[in-house]
């Protein structure tokens, strides 16, 4: 494709291109079956095979556990903001969270309908422009779990050390998640939805603990209950099979990459780049983030004022570098670089701030 | 496409080829935006054309009311087993279901876990052979709705008239969606994957009405609430951008046949086409269902013993007539004859079933 963009969308964003030209490929005609892949039943086994191997490859290049389930889910991080109070939260237990942002605050207010949850540290006053150290999350006994959003999207900060607690966690990783190696003893649960370091929008990767669901709710309705999901190999009722397709070929394009050390690596270079032209700018350009939690996936920058975002903002969009408005709630600039933003995107957007700098000061 | 096969499969299942050629078309670079349509922001002015037009042509087709919210949802109706009673079951009222066959059972089942539930009616007796007439359905006092399914996929059974009864109907309608006209009225809600007559798997479309919601339960997570999703025209959270794009094609493919009527007429003779063949058997194929409350959508035929039925259907599928054995819990054959399935599909299975029948008798 010779006019493709650079595109620095917050999610749904940039997939892999020679992901999405396999997929086109393939896209009428399944290897041959004279269908396509998205009118096949969820029980042939052309389907089954790349299900499996979509679970299979997060659980291998994530590293988890064997004794973490890997789900495919509907309903995005949103309705996992539900499921996981729900199943996880029993009489007589609270449930802590970490008030990191917007998507910290959507979950923190499910579990309030489903028990006594609390704010064991709360980033309202900062503005949101850090995460806690361990040592200023404060927990109350009976807690169950402590609630963590690894990366908030829109402050574009993220949890750069995870807390040391008594209580396991369960964390909300949709925006970076598989970015880095993560201490699985330390959590329950990780979740996020997977349109944005995964695939297209359509499912929710869960991993969650097979051992703490032993005790876990089972009141509810069938889709709701996590065990429902891990008796099933996320095969209970049809999944959003085209969505766990793409993510399976998005999996092997990490793995053929390096996997996780090559993808973190990546990740910290590429958003070291933006930083960096931001820190040289004699303040021109500024970062409102914490310096030790600046976010790899979702860099946030200021303009000296809002008629030059504007203008940049419009000029990036002419130069084929899309979507860096930053989000509605904090106004400014944000170019997110998911896994699959290749370096050569983040070079351009560097020169091109560079040159904006030169031309508007 | 040189060796497309026709597919029976109960769903997902068939799509119209020229949708898929379509979409295959513009997959990787989206009317020349330089990036796929999967990659874009659901916020972006081309995703929200996508997603306001396949909202729009679904109330149209199916002829909705203004007072009916149309609604794209995640966890398909598995999700809605459980959301309908947690959102319109209040303390005091009941909920009653038809028990028509494995669908309703899910449906039920899970009413159960949020609410008085009871079954009306209960087919099982019968072997899930045929639908209750209204003079069968018995309710009782305080009952907020009488939820059916319009057809089981599994018993290949249809509700052919409603029920007249005096409480509002809530009706799965995944297995015969939008294949005929419905009297809206009687209806409050009306819910059904989309992936056997509408598009790829990956969501539930629900026709709510929205004055039906004003006094409804809201102590729940916020995913899980209708009116969360009225509020925002199905854009509180990310949707699943991908399968809503593809709803939108079949809905546009569905108006350019002639819309519902013409659907309707072609359900009609599609299936006759098959039970004409069926009955001018002299029994050698036969069919369990009562003849009134025989599918549109999946037809279900036995032959005179296991061992043909192995034989049709191992030599039916190198014939390039696929996905033709019954589901597993029942046994025998089944043809899943979706709106997408064209004439000459239904033509090739009919005249294959004559020949097998000559060549087996």
């Amino acid at each position: 494709m010779t006019n493709r963009v650079h595109n620095f969308c917050a999610g749904p964003c940039t997939l892999p291109l020679e992901v999405l030209e396999e997929a086109q490929q393939e896209f009428v005609d399944y290897h041959g079956t004279g269908m396509s892949l998205i009118e096949m039943s969820h029980r042939a086994p052309e389907y089954d095979e790349v299900h499996m191997e979509a679970m299979q490859l997060a659980r291998e290049i994530y590293g988890a556990p064997d004794d973490f389930a890997v789900l495919f889910l509907q309903g995005g991080a949103t309705l996992q903001f539900a499921m996981v109070p729900m199943n996880l939260l029993k009489a007589g237990q609270k449930a802590a969270y970490v008030g990191s942002g917007a998507w910290a605050s959507g979950a923190f207010k499910d579990a309030q309908k489903y028990g006594e949850a609390y704010l064991a540290w709360d980033g309202k006053d900062n503005g949101y422009t850090r995460m806690p150290g361990s040592d200023e999350i404060e927990l109350r006994p009976d807690t169950r779990y402590l609630h963590v959003t690894s990366n908030e999207t829109i402050g574009g900060i993220r949890m750069t050390e995870w807390p040391e607690v008594d209580v396991p966690l369960v964390a909300d990783m949709s925006s970076d998640y598989m970015s880095r190696p993560i201490p699985w003893e330390k959590f329950d649960l990780v979740y996020g939805g997977v349109q944005k370091n995964l695939g297209p929008a359509g499912a929710a990767l869960v991993f969650v603990r097979k051992s703490a669901l032993s005790d876990a709710n089972s009141d509810m309705g069938a889709y709701l209950r996590y065990q429902t999901h891990v008796d099933k190999d996320s095969l209970f009722n049809t999944p959003p099979v085209f969505t766990i397709y793409m993510i399976g070929k998005v999996l092997k394009w990490m793995k053929n990459k390096g996997g996780l050390p090559a993808i973190e690596q990546e990740a910290a270079d590429k958003s070291a780049r933006i930083y960096q032209v931001i820190d040289n700018s004699n303040g021109w350009y500024s970062c409102p983030v914490a310096v030790e939690n600046r976010s790899h996936m979702n860099v946030v920058f200021r303009l000296p004022n809002e008629e030059l975002e504007k203008k940049f903002i419009k000029e990036a969009d002419a130069a084929g570098l899309k979507n860096l408005k930053g989000h509605r709630s904090v106004g400014g600039c944000r170019a997110s670089i998911y896994n699959a933003m290749p370096m050569e995107g983040v070079e351009a957007l560097a020169g091109f701030m560079q040159q904006f700098q030169r031309d508007n000061s």
